[in-house]
């Protein structure tokens, strides 16, 4: 076999058999490694954002990394700022990124770059493969990387001739990942603060977003007094009808620094202590007290589900009951207008069961949290990293996890833009996407952050960087150019119709929902 | 006025009135300060590669850079590759990149990164402004380093706090680029070359490929009996009727270590050492032969026109009659099938006087610089770095620095879905492309490659990594989606009636030919 053969062969080995792919010329040995492979499923996204941010969402509803299969540094590039959004998400991934052969560096032939520099800001792990002996080893490395902690961003660069050289390396095995118990001491302190009656919050993101993980979550919080708030943006949460009803923290920095302002400890479980998304002239980066107490229960290789048993036993909560499962809610159909509030509505109320909902409604959608708690159960995907245009790849690599399960994306018109090729995977893969877009025809979110400048009514400079309606872009006609069925409403009985029939069939399909 | 009024105001004191734009919220107070100044021209682009990509092709055309601006890292890395080809074809340009406020950066927040490191691979100089004092005189040694040299990407990092904050520091004029005479030593080394009867190549890229200098280098050619050669891929050449008819370097290793077999001396104007693109096992890196002596007439700062005048001065080929000159030559319309031939063939026989074609047809179009070098007189443009997704930002570019000239964009389907979203900027903008698609539905490039690598027929993975055929893209679809209007064409003659009448009318249009 050659290195190629070992790396197809070292990702299989230890069950990552998806590979989300864009390759080229460099990448040809590997290609044809896969050809000998036909239990590795080859999913190709016409563009690099696409293979980036499909691996992600695979990888948040597979629990497991997927592979992507990038060509060389540019290549890679485009699939950047998927990778941020990946890497804050804490999710597995292993990215295979093609090189020039080794010995051809020296030429600096027109498409050779400085892979590493590249991806190190937006990978937790990177290594150049040495030599086709070297792959195995390297892969195993790298997978085991991608699963330790939280879960990490892997580049792995692989030279043409590292792939093309025969080898005999045994196929190695990763590392499984290790899960260590909650230290004593941080255990100490949060029960401590629990008991002393001060105001304190526990702020969950990560695994501690699981549905049963959150019950024992709900117990702590039920018995002490606490408060339970979920970060800002994460990876999934389980969440809907019968589950345990967490707010995030607000994006907005007055709103985050209002809902936080009586917090005396901030006990973090996989969390971040909460920051502002932006500074803004006069307005603090950290959103809670300066004086507040701030306590790390978990560290990245704990496990997250268990240390909360832990914190439950030692205050005496394992066997509180729950009050804060929510309730199931039909909030009903929309009337009136067709806006951003009514484009939630409907989705929260035709949702199926078991589905899972993708999130990159930016603006349109910052309200729909509160207005789907009572929905039917579902899974929660959101923009991690704040790098736009990862609503379409994400929902793509979601239904090729799930294939079972009705994937639902809330998607901004602006951000939407960055990615559309996607849906040419989701039509290639026949995948259960029922994507709807909040057609509002501008950089809502910049229009609101111009405000904040105090510049005044936007001129005709700024409204021609802001403002997306000339011309309005068409979706119904992009998605059918990507092979994906889709409709415009303009109404609020257009929409339940058609969404009601697009939540029915299997299949992808895209609703531009005018608001 | 704040440090973004400054920064707007130092551009435009340097003759920089063009910004291809796509800001977020770190870029807001800038944003706000382009609104104060009409005379900047904004065009928005809703994606960072149809932004870079624009930039280079309207630098390419008009002589001197644009801005950019671009939102944070994830936003910048959006913009890489095609910032990637730009610094391939030495195109000046000024990448403004918005980061958070200096002291917000220690809270990590979700769109954080190392804009450094990710833009330096892509930059030939990258600066991070320290303050609103420091920004005029940031952006004036950022404007003297794109006009450096051959032209360099330069990479400007603004933070939020350095673009609100008041500054009083005058507004700084940048350094105009030096021009410096060819050295006596190289210019001795040249002429001792040319003088010695040895088989000898001049090859030439950059500003020696204008119409002007390519006629100096004619001159020499036809005294000395030397070959004329230009670089594999280039910036801009001016060629068609009554101009230089030049060959380039061959794509493809073998032809090009064939068309390089005999030479003895190279002499590089402007030009690299030519080299394979890829690496293949058993194939040399360099395509001169080994003991062929290099000798660099230029260095990047020299002026190439003049160095070729004295050059030609040298060897007594200042009056030389030339008889390189292309003559016009009618090609006629296709007949028989519609495939890339035939486009090509089309398109040299219809192109209007002065136009502009640019080109990213890749396999498709491999052969069209031989087709029209009898076609009407035309600047040519193509991808410069391998980076795929130029093509259709490359020519918004052009078009935008060139109102009153015809676009034709050659451009293969694969690449072009990378960067569609240019399409809406050539709606928005109502610029004059003709983009032709050279749809084959398939990545030819990697068909060849894949048989390169002797991996024989290619089964269900490499089939499912390599076609574009299921389901095939509508390109007409896609251009209505962005406001363009287009037709689809499946015949010589029908291909032959809608490109004539693309080329009569004024504005954006798409032709997809079914190959």
């Amino acid at each position: 076999m050659n290195g190629a053969d070992s790396l197809c062969d070292t990702l299989l080995e230890n069950d990552i058999d998806v590979c989300f792919a864009n390759p080229g010329t460099s990448e040809m040995h590997f290609v044809a490694a896969l050809d000998r492979k036909p239990q590795m499923r080859c999913v190709l996204g016409v563009f690099e954002g696409v293979v980036t941010g499909a691996a992600d969402g695979y990888a948040r509803m597979a629990d497991k990394p997927a592979a992507t299969l990038l060509h060389c540094g540019p290549g890679m590039a485009n699939g950047l700022a998927n990778m941020h959004n990946a890497r804050r998400a804490h999710t597995p991934m292993i990215n295979v990124v093609g090189d020039h052969a080794s010995y051809h560096l020296q030429y600096d032939a027109p498409l050779t770059s400085d892979i590493e520099s590249l991806a190190t800001p937006m990978s937790d792990w990177v290594r150049r493969i040495a030599s086709a002996d070297d792959v195995s080893g390297a892969a195993a490395a790298a997978i085991s990387a991608a699963n330790s902690g939280y879960g990490a961003v892997t580049t792995l660069i692989l030279p043409a001739d590292a792939a093309w050289t025969e080898t005999s390396t045994p196929i190695q095995k990763a590392t499984p990942a290790k899960r260590t118990q909650v230290s004593p001491q941080a255990l100490q302190a949060a029960t401590e603060a629990l008991n002393n009656g001060r105001n304190t919050v526990i702020l969950l993101s990560g695994k501690a977003l699981r549905s049963k993980a959150l019950e024992t979550a709900a117990r702590i919080a039920e018995r002490t007094g606490a408060r339970l708030m979920a970060q800002q943006s994460n990876g999934r949460i389980e969440r809907g009808a019968g589950r345990v009803k967490i707010e995030r923290v607000p994006f907005s920095v007055d709103l985050a620094l209002k809902a936080l302002q009586d917090t005396e400890q901030l006990i973090l479980v996989g969390a971040k202590t909460p920051v502002a998304f932006f500074a803004y002239p006069g307005k603090p980066g950290e959103l809670v007290p300066e004086n507040c107490k701030r306590i790390e229960l978990t560290q990245p290789d704990d496990d997250l589900p268990d240390a909360l048993e832990a914190l439950a036993d030692a205050v005496g909560a394992t066997n509180t009951p729950i009050s804060l499962l929510a309730e199931r809610i039909d909030i009903g159909l929309p009337t009136g207008t067709l806006d951003a509030a009514a484009v939630i509505q409907a989705i929260g109320s035709l949702l199926p069961e078991n589905a899972i909902i993708c999130d990159e409604s930016v603006t349109s959608g910052r309200d729909s949290f509160k207005s789907t708690f009572g929905s039917a159960p579902h899974d929660f995907l959101q923009i991690t990293g704040g790098a736009i245009g990862i609503g379409i790849p994400m929902a793509t690599g979601a239904a090729v996890a799930c294939p079972d399960r009705k994937v639902v994306l809330m998607q901004a018109d602006g951000s939407g833009m960055y990615t559309l090729q996607a849906l040419w995977t989701q039509a290639r893969e026949q995948l259960d996407v029922v994507t709807v877009i909040f057609a509002n025809r501008s950089y809502a979110i910049l229009h609101n952050e111009f405000k904040q400048v105090g510049a005044g009514a936007p001129g005709r400079n700024a409204h021609r960087m802001l403002d997306l309606d000339n011309p309005a872009f068409d979706w119904v006609h992009m998605a059918n150019a990507a092979g994906v069925e889709a409709a415009r409403v303009t109404t609020t009985a257009a929409l339940s119709d058609v969404l009601r029939s697009a939540m029915a069939r299997k299949g992808p399909f895209l609703i531009e929902a005018v608001i």
